[in-house]
């Protein structure tokens, strides 16, 4: 099997995944029945409460042509107060409500003495493979998802990406991360992604205009695809600032071939787990700052972890049968069955 | 009982609500049980199929500590493609699911051919009167409340607006309508509030500090509020205009002794039913629009007749009991039993 | 002379004015020579250098028909980098290299080591008394009004607001201040408006419809009007955080009748003094800041201080006769003079 | 001299510049003068004034490190008014007063019976080839620059471009097009860039990362830098849209190698020729326009002749000499001279 190649100039941190920074886990809920392909991934920013304990977030919607639920909240407050769950388009209800009651029972004053939580759902459109119509995502997938976070996960075909599709190939899960130098200081990103996006004769891989001299098994379907770009960090930022950070996903997007197509929700979002945010208190402590002057380290690492989780989630997916025949090639049986 | 004054010097259209817009029609469903206090709302902006003629719209967030879902693609593409629908916060997944559904039964291909619908529930939060930990919403409210739309529908305690507060009285359903002249042109305007927001010492009613000379019968609890603001005209506008009418509901709004509270999830949308976006067409035709250069007295229109629906709201409202004791007086009650 | 009514329940700092908040001065320049009737209003935020010390703020653009230079990186930084400065439209450019040269001036390295600075100009449309076309304000204005910064100030028709209308009577500066309680935490706040906007019958005067009941001495002018609201706070805020209270500026705007006129330049900001950004430093410390749970009172005073403040320049404001017989009656003059 | 390698499948226009959109035409006024290395650059988008003919534009602001002026208008009412203008960053307040004189020269009633015109400039920083602190642009370069406006102009160091560095080689002005199919239609694109940011080994030309091997004749220096894009279309779309196009300006700068640094202000605009807003009509007529779910084959366009552009001002420029010493390398001089 091909490895993707390593994208820029900076290093890995040692998974090489979003797990690198250190408390961030992942975890997964993957469907294949038959024509029900598809999943629930979720993103814990760390081990406790994500309720009581908030983490600065910042987003950026660089084309919404998507049905995410939980980012106006984000926008105005800076801040998550749930795991982040990536789905199918049309589970993204159920996802919330699985939140929602997941959130009450470890806080039961919510709904109450406390007003609400704000639910934080993904989605691209695994239509595809999956049988969508099915609406075959359930409660209890977001919590068993939930239940297997863990910092060693897998990437490909699973979770919320079992079923997606990328540049026309077999897309899904990728996730990569880059170590960057801020002055004296080390810090680490990571991203994962769900890549759903991109018609074939675009796929550029690490500069190569790969997908224009491969001919994939299926007729190009039009693009009706999306993707999911997260970033964590232990760099010390502000939301202002994370949402600088996750505007340069659309600069590691491009570079594999996007140009944001109009039926793509392509949206990411940069968090920090330098410090909590605590539901109850009335002055919140900051760790001291960087400054905007020196955050082009980070900017280029959150382009490049971004290009290499894409890439991962190529590299990393298996070919898939799903609903009425469809079939999507992994990249790597693309390159293998090339004449 | 006492009547809401008239706001402004502008009149109304003969039923005074958002249904003088030719087309729009509104529907509840009202769950009254004990302790569930909740309901569904519908608002429909033609009687034709929402997904095949889309009605062009533009939305504002004044305060986005709110849970609603679809606004990241009706600000990217300035269009609706359901009807819109209101609830209580922990209600908007299933809403949301709801109205996929409906979707993909009057449409098949939406999931397979086309790639999805964009579901559009907005929210409050009526846990003070309703057991919101109950998730008491099922789909078929939606749909019930879906074919319940008409012309002639009531407000106060009904619908979505059946548990919910505003300046710490009996808030819920309001509606009110305009009739602008621009030029020789005359356009309807209406609008159709979901209030929750406010504590009772800020009201301002028609100019006068009323809130402060009230004596609510319970204690005040903090403000975990929000208003919804749904604006229809018959006006030829694009999304761009639309956004900047749905923007003067903040005026309206502030008229009534709101600042836009923390808590409060205050998002205004626009639409217009001029003309349509034909879900499959390959060029879009638009009617000769108004200028901008006019629209000062669209812009009156939608601060007006906001201001009066809430006003609406608070004097339709009767006194509603809910959970564990809680009662909400309604405005008229207030204002007999003053001193 | 009459004086304005006292704006909701929370009281006034020692001045009523925004230099209550600790370190902020205001100077005017103000041209009044026949038919040229404009001027330079500049606030420093605090007595130091503002490029090397920043400050934070956030800014809420209400109705974008306006003509300010320094927005943009505003929002992208959330810092302020120059003293704040209001003129008339056609003074924008020239204000803006006279705060370029004296940036220039103060730190020689900057458009060599150092890369640039972003001026800050707003401005309002004084082109009915003032003969705007003469371009008549020069870089020596900006100057005179930065030497002439002091804690006490001229309100009504001085520096920036010589030329200004408001409802059709005579506008320009207001200036109001309030002091916020945020748990045991008393914060000032104070606003500063370039109050030139309205028709006379919108006039609201804390609740009551003056403007309807005023006849004003000259025709009603169509409205090319605009205002720009500055709120400082002493509060420790981010930037994130400053923009939600520049929105505020909305409310108290709305409550004396405006309803965001589409020819209405109509922009707020907030900066806060509680700590500063270093030009040089690798990290920014901030201290604790106010939860955003605890932000409802500075809400509350940002909404009435600008209401406040625009009362400020109603009332504040002289009778001014302008180019080709124009004439702005002062509001005293309007109300002694109606039957 | 080595040519830029043609980007993407997509064929160019006649002209392979701007100018390929029918009626819009570039000028340039260049400043060669020992440490002055700077100038102006208009690119008119009709023949006709652009005041009284509008054309709607939508803007895209990727990272907000900049001092346009113009922008905050343009996003509120979706049109330009003006010729757009390019130069220095401490030209910017000079030449927004050259077009405010120039469209009162055009229309006597602005700032009169009109109230006023948006001046629209904007700018990258010049300073380490040109003396940025001597502020030499004065108003007559840019009636020269609009004077000289035609169908055939150069690029490369000239015009605003004359001191732009980027990848620390000479940067400056380039120019590109693309014909675009969409169904049936055929619909011309072009892109004018002022290119003035990224360091050396981020450089990418065509996939082909050749900054890393280059080897720069003087040290690099921290980038200051930016680019302005700015694209035309004879498509037929709104403002909405043309944002929407705008954005994907960032897709072909992220194929260039930038991760759009903190210190450059990275600025798209795109305008349509398609139709005007006439500034006094009380309807604005509005051809069918091109349905966003055609949209794709002009993103496409948009990401591709903005990278070529840029790779157009790279190969076009001259090496340029400037102040202190400073010197800036052409593309191509490098290229003759890497061991």
């Amino acid at each position: 099997m091909m490895q993707a190649p390593h994208i820029g100039t900076m290093n890995a941190g040692a998974r090489g995944t979003i797990a690198d920074v250190a408390g961030v886990t992942v975890g997964h809920c993957t469907l294949n029945q038959g024509p029900i392909q598809t999943g629930v991934t979720v993103i814990r920013p760390h081990p406790g409460d994500a309720y009581r304990e908030k983490v600065p977030a910042g987003a950026c919607v660089i084309n919404g042509f998507g049905k995410s639920i939980g980012l106006v909240q984000v926008e105005e407050l800076g801040v998550l107060e749930t795991p982040l769950a990536l789905t199918n388009t049309f589970g993204v209800g159920t996802v919330a409500n699985a939140q929602i009651r997941a959130a009450i029972k470890a806080n039961p004053q919510i709904g109450r003495d406390d007003p609400s939580v704000n639910p934080l759902v993904f989605e691209c459109n695994d239509g595809y493979l999956n049988d969508m119509q099915a609406l075959a995502i359930d409660e209890a997938h977001y919590l068993s998802a939930l239940d297997a976070c863990s910092e060693a996960f897998e990437r490909g075909a699973v979770g919320a990406g079992r079923g997606m599709s990328c540049f026309g190939l077999k897309g899904g899960i990728g996730s990569a991360s880059r170590v960057a130098h801020v002055g004296e200081q080390h810090y680490t990103m990571g991203a994962l992604v769900l890549a759903n996006f991109g018609r074939l004769p675009q796929l550029i891989v690490a500069g190569d205009a790969l997908g224009r001299t491969l001919q994939a098994e299926s007729t190009i379907q039009p693009e009706h695809g999306s993707i999911i770009m997260l970033i964590a960090t232990d760099a010390p930022l502000d939301a202002r600032q994370l949402r600088r950070v996750a505007t340069r996903a659309a600069a590691g997007l491009a570079r594999t071939g996007s140009v944001y197509g109009h039926g793509s929700g392509d949206i990411a979002l940069a968090f920090t787990t330098a410090y909590r945010v605590p539901h109850d208190a009335a002055l919140i402590a900051i760790p001291p700052l960087v400054s905007d002057t020196r955050l082009d380290p980070l900017f280029q690492a959150a382009a490049d972890c971004v290009e290499q989780a894409i890439l991962d989630a190529l590299f990393s997916a298996e070919t898939v049968a799903g609903r009425d025949g469809h079939r999507r090639i992994s990249l790597n049986e693309a390159l293998r069955t090339r004449t």
